[in-house]
C-alpha cells in the first residue's frame, strides 16, 4: 500500500475501448490517456488489460451493523428493531463500532465501493475505522429525542459535529435525525436550521413504511415529504433514505427542493416494506437518486454491484415493464452521477480526484457482451481486482491487506455483544 | 484435478460446528466425521476450516446463452425472443455451443453449482462440454412444431434421447418439449408418451407470462397446468420451468401429481413479466420446488447463490411480509432439498454422491451470524474455495484450470455470431 502522497501510475487499462494509462499526482488524476505511462522509480500498477470504471458509491448504511449480520433475519421492521437490534445496541461500545466498522470498510473496498454516507452510534468510531481503512464517508451521529431529552439530542448533536469536522479530507459531518417518527417537530426544525448555519448535508429515514406515512397524515395532517418541508429540512443539502412511499406530487416537491433520495431495495424487500421506490416517475421529476445497501443487519451484503442488480430488477418487476429501467440508467444511480450531492460520480478525467477501479482481466461475467450490461446484470463486487482512493492502492489483486484480522476481531465483539 | 477413479480425503472442514474429515471412494463419500483422516499416499484437501456445504443445483437453464450475455437486455420477453435471439440461434453451431456451455458449466462450478437442467439447441454439443468440465447435467433437445413439421420434431426428440442416454452417469436425457405455445397439443401428447415409455423426466416452460395463460384459456379452455394434465404430461418426471401464474387450483393438482416446479426468479424480473411464483402457497400445496437462473442471455448471471437471496427476497417482496420465507427455506429450493427429481439435495453422508462444497475460511461475509442466514443474505458465489463432484476437485482455491482459454474460445464464438 503505497504512501498517499506518493504518486501511482497505472497501465494497460482498458477505458471505452482503447488501452489507457492513468498517472495520480496528490490524490489527483493528472493525466489520462494511451501516452500515460509510468515514471522511473515511481509507483506502478500494470492493469493487464482490465477495464478502469469509476467506483461505486453507497448512499445509506449503518456500517457497524455488519456486527448484526446473519442474526434474527426474517422479521418484519419494527419487532426486528425493537426486539433484536435495540437491546443490543444499548451495550455497544466505541470499540465494538470501531471493528464492525473497518469489517464493512473492507467489503466495501473489495466490492467496489470507495465512499460511503453513515449513520449510527459511536460516529467518532467509524470515523476513526474510515481513516484507517482509506475510504472515504459522510458521517452522522442518529440523533432523536423520543426517550431522551431533547437537549440530550442537542448536546450529541453538536458534540458530533464538531468532532466529525476536523478529522481532514476523506471524512465528512453530517446532521441524521433518525426519522420523523423518532424526533419531534420542535427538533427537526433545531436540525434544519443547524444544518443551514453549518452548511452541512442531513441524512433522514423517510417513508420507508406505510404506517410511518400514515403516522405522519395522522399527526401532522401531511406527507413526510410536505412535513419536511414545512419544517426548513428538505432542500439540496438533505438526502432521504428509502423514499418508497413518495407519492407523485412529494416527488414533485422533492425534485423542486433539490433534495437527494437513496433507495435501499434490498432492505426494503428483506423486510418487505410492501412498496418500490418509483424510481421513473422520480426521475421524471428531476429527483437526484443514489443506491444504498441499508445496514448489513438488515440486507446483509454490502456489496453495491449486487443491489445494484437488485434495484434494475426490483424496478422493472414494479413496472411489470423490463424497459422501466436499463443498465446504463441503474450504474449511473450506483456510481453517483444521479446524485451530486453523494460526492461520487465524477467522470474520470484529469483534476478529477483518484478514485476508480480496475476489474479483473480474467473475469468470466465481463468477456462477452456490452460492458455496462455485464457490469450490472452478470457481475459481482468479486470482479473487482484493484481499487484505489486518492491515489493510494488499497487493493490489489482481490486481496485487501488485514482482512483476516478485521474478520476475526470483528467477531470477537459480535460474540461479546452476544449476536 | 485428480483422476475420478482415485480416493480423496478432505480434512479440516467445518460441518454443524464441528471439524471433520471426509473420505470419498468411487465417487462416493465412504465416511464422514471427526475422525477421518487422509491415508498416506492418497490425495488430499486440507479445508483450513472452511464450512463443509452441500452444493446448488440449478433447475433451469441455458447453458450456452452465455454467448447472448450482455447484448440486448432491456427487452421485453417477446421482442428479446424474435428480434434478437431467434435469428442469432439460427446461425448456431456445435461448437458455439460448446464453448458458450464450457464457460456456463465453468461459471456454476465457480459459484457452487454442480448439477444443472438444461434446454437448447445442439445438445450433444453441450453434453460433451458438461463431460470435459466434470459438472453433471440433465439435457434436452428443445422441441417444438411450430414452424416445422410434427415428423421432423419427432425425429429430433427420439435422435437426442439416443444420443443423450449413452454418456455415462454425468448426463441424463431429458425431453424438452419448449412451451405449450410453441407444441401442438398432438404432439405434446406424443413427448408424454414417449417420457412414460422411456421413463425419462419431461421439462417444459410453463405459465411464464400472463399471455401465455390466457391463450391457452382461449384455446383449450382450461388453464395451463390442467391442460398439460390432460395430456399426460403432468406427473413425478415433470419439471415446469416459471409457474409465475399457477393458481391455487392449479398448484394444488401439480402438488397432486407431484410434478416439480422451478422459479427463475431473477430471469422473471428482467424480464418484467409483472408475477411471482407463489411459493408459500406452492409449499403448503405439496408442489416440490426448485431454482434456476434460466439463461445468462435473460439473467445474466448463473450465479445461483445470488438468484437464491433475489429468490428470497421477492417472496418476501411479493407477500409484503418479511416471513413469508426464510433463509433455512431458501437455502432447501436451492440446493435441491425440496425437489428429489431435480437429483441433487442428498444430505451429506456415507453412500451419498461426493458432491460437495468447501466455503472460502477468509470470507467476511460468513465470519459473523448464523451460517444458512450469511449463505442466503451475506454470501455470494465467491464464497466458493473448492468444488468436488464425484469426488473429483474441480476447483481449488477459487481456481478453476482453464477458465482463461474458455472465456476467450467462448468470446471468439459470440464474436463469430455478431454478439
Amino acid at each position: 500500500m503505497n504512501d498517499p502522497r506518493a504518486n501511482l501510475t497505472v497501465s494497460g487499462a482498458l477505458l471505452d475501448g482503447e488501452m489507457v494509462g492513468v498517472r495520480c499526482v496528490d490524490g489527483v488524476i493528472e493525466a489520462i490517456g494511451p501516452e500515460v505511462a509510468a515514471a522511473p522509480g515511481e509507483e506502478a500498477v500494470e492493469a493487464n488489460g482490465g477495464h478502469l470504471v469509476a467506483p461505486l458509491v453507497n448512499g445509506h448504511t449503518h456500517a457497524a451493523m455488519t456486527l448484526f449480520r446473519g442474526s434474527a433475519g426474517d422479521l418484519p421492521l419494527m419487532p426486528w428493531l425493537q426486539e433484536r437490534i435495540w437491546p443490543v445496541e444499548a451495550k455497544l461500545e466505541a470499540e465494538d463500532v470501531y471493528w464492525g466498522a473497518r469489517l464493512a470498510c473492507a467489503e466495501m473496498l473489495r466490492t467496489g465501493t470507495t465512499r460511503f454516507w453513515d449513520m449510527y452510534w459511536h460516529p467518532e468510531a467509524t470515523a476513526r475505522a474510515v481513516a484507517d481503512a482509506g475510504i472515504r464517508a459522510t458521517i452522522g451521529a442518529p440523533l432523536f429525542d423520543h426517550g431522551r431529552s431533547a437537549e440530550e439530542m442537542r448536546r450529541s448533536a453538536l458534540a458530533s459535529l464538531d468532532h466529525l469536522s476536523g478529522l481532514g479530507p476523506a471524512v465528512s459531518p453530517a446532521l441524521a435525525p433518525h426519522s420523523i417518527y423518532m424526533v419531534s417537530e420542535e427538533s427537526l426544525r433545531w436540525i434544519a436550521a443547524l444544518g443551514a448555519e453549518r452548511e452541512v448535508p442531513i441524512q433522514i429515514h423517510l417513508s420507508e413504511t406505510q404506517q410511518e406515512v400514515e403516522d405522519c397524515i395522522a399527526a401532522h395532517g401531511e406527507r413526510p415529504a410536505f412535513y419536511l418541508d414545512r419544517l426548513g429540512m428538505l432542500n439540496e443539502r438533505t438526502v432521504l433514505a428509502h423514499g418508497v412511499w413518495l407519492d407523485p406530487e412529494e416527488l414533485a416537491l422533492v425534485g423542486e427542493r433539490g433534495a437527494t433520495v437513496v433507495t435501499n431495495p434490498v432492505a426494503n424487500m428483506k423486510l418487505a416494506v410492501g412498496g418500490v421506490f418509483p424510481h421513473p416517475p422520480a426521475r421524471a421529476a428531476g429527483v437526484a437518486v443514489g443506491l444504498g445497501t441499508d445496514g448489513a443487519g438488515s440486507n446483509d451484503s454490502l456489496d453495491l454491484f449486487a443491489d445494484l442488480k437488485a434495484f434494475a430488477l426490483i424496478q422493472k418487476h414494479a413496472a411489470a415493464d423490463p424497459t422501466a429501467i436499463d443498465a446504463a440508467e441503474a450504474w449511473a444511480v450506483a456510481s453517483g452521477a444521479r446524485a451530486p450531492l453523494l460526492g461520487a460520480g465524477e467522470p474520470l478525467r484529469p483534476g478529477a480526484v483518484a478514485d476508480f477501479l480496475l476489474l479483473s482481466p480474467d473475469a468470466p461475467e465481463l468477456g462477452i457482451g456490452e460492458l455496462t450490461a455485464d457490469l450490472v446484470y452478470a457481475a459481482a463486487g468479486s470482479v473487482v481486482d484493484t481499487t484505489v482512493v486518492g491515489g493510494r492502492v488499497l487493493m490489489r489483486g482481490g486481496e485487501l491487506p488485514w482482512l483476516g484480522e478485521i474478520v476475526a476481531r470483528a467477531g470477537e465483539r459480535a460474540r461479546r455483544l452476544g449476536l
